[in-house]
């Protein structure tokens, strides 16, 4: 590795998020799974929780262009193991989802410790997973058809938490235990 | 068609901007042009301007559920014929792209008649599209992986078009043709 590249890598690593993440809940298409772990690196989320779809879990590749290596998998049987691991570290949850109780995403305050559920592509948030989240957000449309990609809205709602964190100054400071960098620097090294 | 879905549709189509397009420079996957379209109709773009990548264009439906029903595609041999239709129209150009004079996505006045570029999977915009836009916009990414996927980015950019002309009332008043309207309600009603 380069000292220019080494030097990228560390300050991408000190502006990690250990308050931030996303529980993709029942996501079917290894393609779909990968470009939630792309957006999640563009956001600075450490590590991605998967709750494993019912017909397994596929360790597909294809379209994060190297991102997995740098955000981790956290691979849950169920959503409730999820739900408790991010409640633990003192995380609000919100949930994409169509309900009437749905607020515009753009009302909630991301710079507070949160955790953030996509649901399925044909069947989208569970009705348990809309019962346990926080609350409900959702993207406004204008069109005919009645959902977006849920990798594409997983990006706009990173994108207005990134606006949020950036604003508020949250990547200015590295928060991520130095251990966590350090491993994560010496894995580059000698991968 | 059932009289609900008759009246949905309308109210969609009369929530189009006539004023609004996105540009495919040499976007290649048909699957990420389909993508695109989803993210226009959710918009309510009319209209998509298609530059034909160099090894054709492929009439792919995958994932765009339909949309490309209430989304026209108009296909360019090339960037400047795509680029002067819009300049006929009025809009303004702002190319999505990683430049030193790239301004924040958010810095934009998108209630303005105004074109979006987005740039090969690969390659990115081309030097003749970085030259003839008005204004280079990117988002602003925090981790390794130096861009995000082309319909992500898309999406991203246009649930802030969503989020200007929502406050700026756009979307309250039928802006579209009478005669596009009612032709679009006869290809419902007799596909
Ligand atoms: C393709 S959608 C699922 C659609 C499903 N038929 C439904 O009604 O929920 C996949 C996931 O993407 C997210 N999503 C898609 N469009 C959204 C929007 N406009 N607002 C909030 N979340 C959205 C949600 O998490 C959703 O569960
Ligand atoms: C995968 S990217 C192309 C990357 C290419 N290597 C480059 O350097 O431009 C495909 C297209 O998505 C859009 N895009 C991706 N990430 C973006 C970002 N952060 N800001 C603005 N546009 C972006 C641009 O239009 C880009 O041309």
């Amino acid at each position: 590795m380069t000292p220019e590249r080494e030097q990228k890598l560390l300050s991408v690593l000190q502006r990690r998020q250990p308050d931030l993440t996303l529980i993709a809940e029942q996501v079917h298409k290894p393609r779909n799974i990968s470009a939630l772990i792309r957006n999640c690196d563009a956001a600075g989320v450490p590590e991605v929780q998967v709750v494993k779809p019912k017909e397994g879990y596929h360790n597909y590749r294809g379209t994060a262009l190297g991102s997995d290596r740098w955000v981790d998998t956290a691979l849950h049987e169920t959503l409730d193991d999820a739900v408790d691991k991010v409640r633990a570290q003192g995380m609000k949850i919100y949930a994409a989802h169509f309900s009437d109780e749905a607020v515009p995403y753009r009302e909630v305050d991301y710079t507070q410790p949160c955790a953030i559920i996509m649901g399925a592509e044909k069947e989208g948030i569970s009705p348990r997973a809309a019962e346990l989240a926080d609350a409900h957000i959702i993207i406004p449309m204008q069109g005919v058809v009645s959902s977006l990609n849920v990798s594409t809205a997983a990006g706009i709602i990173l994108a207005e938490v990134i606006d949020q964190r950036l604003r508020a100054g949250l990547y200015d400071q590295s928060r991520m235990p130095i251990e966590w960098i350090a491993r994560k620097m010496f894995e580059a090294r000698y991968p």
